[in-house]
């Protein structure tokens, strides 16, 4: 454990001299929130004991595209704890709690990010080379072939990816999300390297994310057509053992739309089943009123960074610490 | 508010930059506890909803203590969320949830303690002054004189703060605790410097507190003598504006002492009554059983460290987020 809790504090340094270096700002955001910091699946969302209703933050992304906006920061990153009521954890893949560095750009889009992620995870990996000799001896064998192969990171669409797999015999369908088990397939038919899969339907997304416009991104168009294959303009990056480790999109800048997702959001429903409210919220839809707002963001799962480098196959060997 | 986010940014790179020069490890603990993250005040500590007691970390000093003496590191930070369910939120100087730096160190007396407290508050100002103009603006007068007075920095006695204030008509008892407007006249006694006050009864302070061996910190001496003025190897930073902004100590080293100090402890009988239980720190004491091992450590306050730089009342000034 002593090393592991080396090549940790080696590989935070690593991610926050990208930042620093490609200029993104760190800054602090609250765990305690009365309902905003949930993500997709409101029923793994701790409540606190309190007067009112709080909840413990599975995702601060609201609050950054916020302050992004009333700022006037281009760009942002935090780092910090993210809570899981994980029915999952035992699986080798998820945990309660876990450290989680989110990133919201103004100004960026898919395709942007897309290269953000990809020089991030290269700078992250080439650092690791460059360890001292005692770190080097934790980071796996896989590392230096990756990041020699660097320009053939696939990205490639869920759409593609989807098409694949069922030509693999693999039986999943449109709409599906992608479990463990077959983000590992993904990452095994492009050769063990970085995958990035975009354009995953809406319907399985978070409510921030851009809805695809006709399909070509054009935001010039009117409203989107939501229709039985509308897609979100994101791009989860897999990686080999981990899997899913940054998940991302752009924003939607429009209020109609977001207020619409968010609303019909299984979400929301079941934030307001533990006592939550839309009120919550409100301070986030106001900001896309009167004005339009390009911008771009993700969450990566620092353990799964750590788990892809070291070459393990259960998150848990990365812990410094006993669950 | 802009502004604020990138003096907090460049602040949080100096603190970390003083740990690694000092060869202090990162780490990262978690905020779910079963108890063994509550304070001297258990009455502020959160619970959450779970199938077992599940509590939201005050402090993660206990898990620091266990994993410097199991994995053989020399000394650790950490750098996260603190819960705290604050009744004085409001008062300009508390809150719910609030940043908090941990620091613990193997081989580390009250003295190094003080030195290494000093040394890094100094190093932080001293970078301060070293910032970019517009960052400059934000930091407050007092700031260059404290460092140019650096030499001065006090260390005094919580008996020799008590006669002090009592001198000069404060009516406050020996064995009571700092209240903020004292912390404040104490600054103001010592020209607005930075002080270090030493030596807290141990009634007011937390178990793992060493106590003070007949007065002179003789480890060899046998078991100390609780008596009525029985003091602790601690230390409080107090600062001009933030006033309490490390708090820390040599620890315990004694087992009989240290599970006689937790269980006698209001925190424990508070935390029984909200479902906790000893056995969470079982494995805590077990360290103990066999083997002495001297050891110091504090929590800083990250947000009264940024009040003390910034020369502002309220801590509410330091937030980059709408609590």
């Amino acid at each position: 454990m002593h090393k592991v809790i080396r090549l940790q504090s080696y590989v935070l340094d690593s991610v926050r001299s990208f930042f620093k270096q490609e200029g993104v700002v760190e800054n602090i955001f609250p765990c305690l929130t009365r309902g905003t910091g949930a993500c997709e699946n409101t029923s793994t969302v701790f409540k606190v004991e309190h007067s009112q209703p709080v909840f413990l933050a599975q995702t601060k992304q609201l609050d950054m595209e916020a302050a992004i906006i009333k700022n006037g920061i281009s760009a942002q990153y935090v780092m910090g704890a993210s809570f899981r009521k994980e029915p999952r954890a035992g699986d080798g893949r998820h945990l309660a709690e876990f450290t989680l560095i989110e990133f919201e750009a103004m100004e960026m889009d898919l395709a942007g990010l897309c290269s953000f992620q990809e020089r991030m995870l290269a700078h992250v990996l080439s650092d690791c080379l460059a360890a001292p000799p005692e770190l080097q001896e934790m980071v796996g064998r896989h590392v230096p072939n990756c990041l020699a192969k660097r320009a053939k990171w696939p990205i490639v669409t869920y759409d593609q990816v989807i098409e694949s797999l069922n030509s693999k015999g693999v039986s999943i369908n449109w709409g599906d999300d992608l479990r463990s088990s077959e983000e590992q397939f993904i990452c095994f038919m492009f050769d063990m390297l970085p995958v990035q899969v975009t354009h995953f339907p809406e319907k399985i997304k978070f409510f921030n994310m851009m809805l695809d416009r006709d399909g070509n991104g054009d935001v010039d168009k009117a409203k989107a057509p939501v229709g039985d294959r509308q897609t979100v303009a994101c791009v989860d990056l897999l990686l080999p053992y981990s899997g899913e480790t940054f998940g991302g999109s752009e924003r939607e800048y429009d209020y109609d739309i977001l207020k619409k997702r968010l609303y019909d959001s299984t979400m929301l429903a079941q934030l307001e089943a533990m006592g939550g409210t839309k009120d919550a919220f409100s301070s986030y839809l106001d900001l896309f009123k009167a004005d339009t707002y390009r911008r771009s963001g993700f969450g990566l799962g620092f353990g799964r960074l750590l788990q892809f480098i070291m070459g393990v196959s259960s998150i848990n060997e990365t812990l410094t610490y006993v669950q």
